[in-house]
């Protein structure tokens, strides 16, 4: 009975659409999340492939900072937290993205979709970029593949991460660095993980010093983790130069997604 | 001086907005219109290939019904008013998006922009693929070529249609047909034109009369006028099936374009 009560609640997806694209469905789902105590949406593209077998999931974080010409695939909304699990009294109740998108999700994914649960991959951009690096360097093995646009790389040095983790983590700047991308390259031991980023050359929060890839890289270099770092010549922070090169995002996925 | 002056007019271009995208440059201007009297924006996206020499232009004529997902590259705005000059009273200083579209736009692109004046074809979506066909069998040899998206084929027998062209253009009916897509093929002098149109079979519109495009093809197979109309099974009005064939409309045009 337990089980079967476990499972009922896991099924309650409520579809809120479903468009024909590429062949496959675009479909956005509404459920009621227990890591975060509120209505979750999130959106699924289920290719043509799918009706016949499972597939590899592919998680896209997006950014939060109401990037113009963003378009997100997976509707976190502004208050996506950094994705990090708060535990000061004001947010721990509702601010636990980092569960959310580690374990609540894929669970949810995987039992109601045709998806194989061995092979998933994240990628993210900015917020969401800090975000992917960190579920994957959080817990090796896990993800086949992590990639980023634009990325928060280090979030315990840039005004907005400073800003976030006081809010959400406290004053204890120690606890800050079990969700700083670089700090967590510092410690990690070492399986497997290939890393593709791509940041452009005149995005207004790179000089900002809001992004800080140069600590990123130069700790992945220490650390001997393989990592393809693309500084592009115009590019800014926008949603259009996400779509100029998602393409190879994809494709470095599938390299190891299919492998 | 007079010459100096208009140029000067024509050169009144404000820049919106400007992101590098896919090796290009996507634009954003506003201009105060002469045919509309009201300022304008419009979107345009300047390949790699355009620093270097004139390219030709291919002009996306966007929905106006609010369509969900629907992005546009040419925001004019939700009173687009179906393309038509307008010559009630309440509309017709304001309301001549067909003048706009066929005559100052053009103009507007070829003084500012690395265009070739000679090769320009249209497509759309819509209200929008309704303004491409007029645009194109008004105007014999204008468009190298045209396209459409779930256009409104017969505006002059759908809900839509019949309550735009009486605010528009009056109850006289007979006015109505030089801004109807099936009557224009119907006295179409038959210089080339290649028409390519994608409709999906899923579509509510098509299912509740607004676009009637079985009355459009059984008009260009009287008057053997070439025109391919894809049926796409599964797919619906919305942004997310323009996605999937866009690919197949630029290279439909760029074939006639850079003949």
């Amino acid at each position: 009975m337990r089980l079967i009560f476990t499972n009922r609640k896991r099924m309650a997806l409520k579809q809120i659409s479903s468009n024909k694209c590429f062949g496959g469905l675009q479909k956005v789902f509404e459920h009621d999340s227990v890591e975060l105590n509120c209505k979750m949406k999130f959106a699924i593209y289920l290719p043509p492939k799918s009706e016949t077998g499972k597939c590899p999931a592919l998680y896209w974080l997006s950014g939060g900072c109401n990037i113009k010409g963003e378009d997100e695939s997976w509707d976190f909304g502004t208050g996506a937290g950094f994705y990090v699990d708060a535990t000061e009294d004001r947010w721990k109740t509702n601010y636990r993205m980092y569960s959310y998108v580690t374990e609540e999700l894929p669970q949810l994914i995987n039992a109601n979709f045709p998806v194989d649960p061995q092979r998933m991959s994240i990628f993210g951009h900015s917020m969401g970029g800090h975000g992917a690096l960190i579920c994957a360097l959080k817990n090796p093995g896990k993800y086949k593949s992590v990639s980023a646009f634009a990325p928060i790389c280090n979030p315990v040095l840039c005004p907005w991460g400073k800003k976030a983790f006081s809010g959400y983590l406290g004053t204890d700047q120690s606890k800050w660095k079990a969700y700083d991308a670089t700090h967590l390259v510092k410690s990690y031991p070492g399986s497997q993980l290939d890393i593709l980023i791509d940041q452009g050359k005149d995005d207004q929060f790179l000089s900002d010093g809001q992004l800080l890839p140069d600590n990123f890289i130069a700790a992945c270099t220490e650390k001997k983790i393989p990592v393809v770092f693309r500084l592009q010549e115009g590019y800014d922070h926008s949603y259009y130069f996400i779509a100029t090169f998602i393409t190879d995002h994809i494709r470095h996925h599938a390299k190891y997604l299919n492998a």
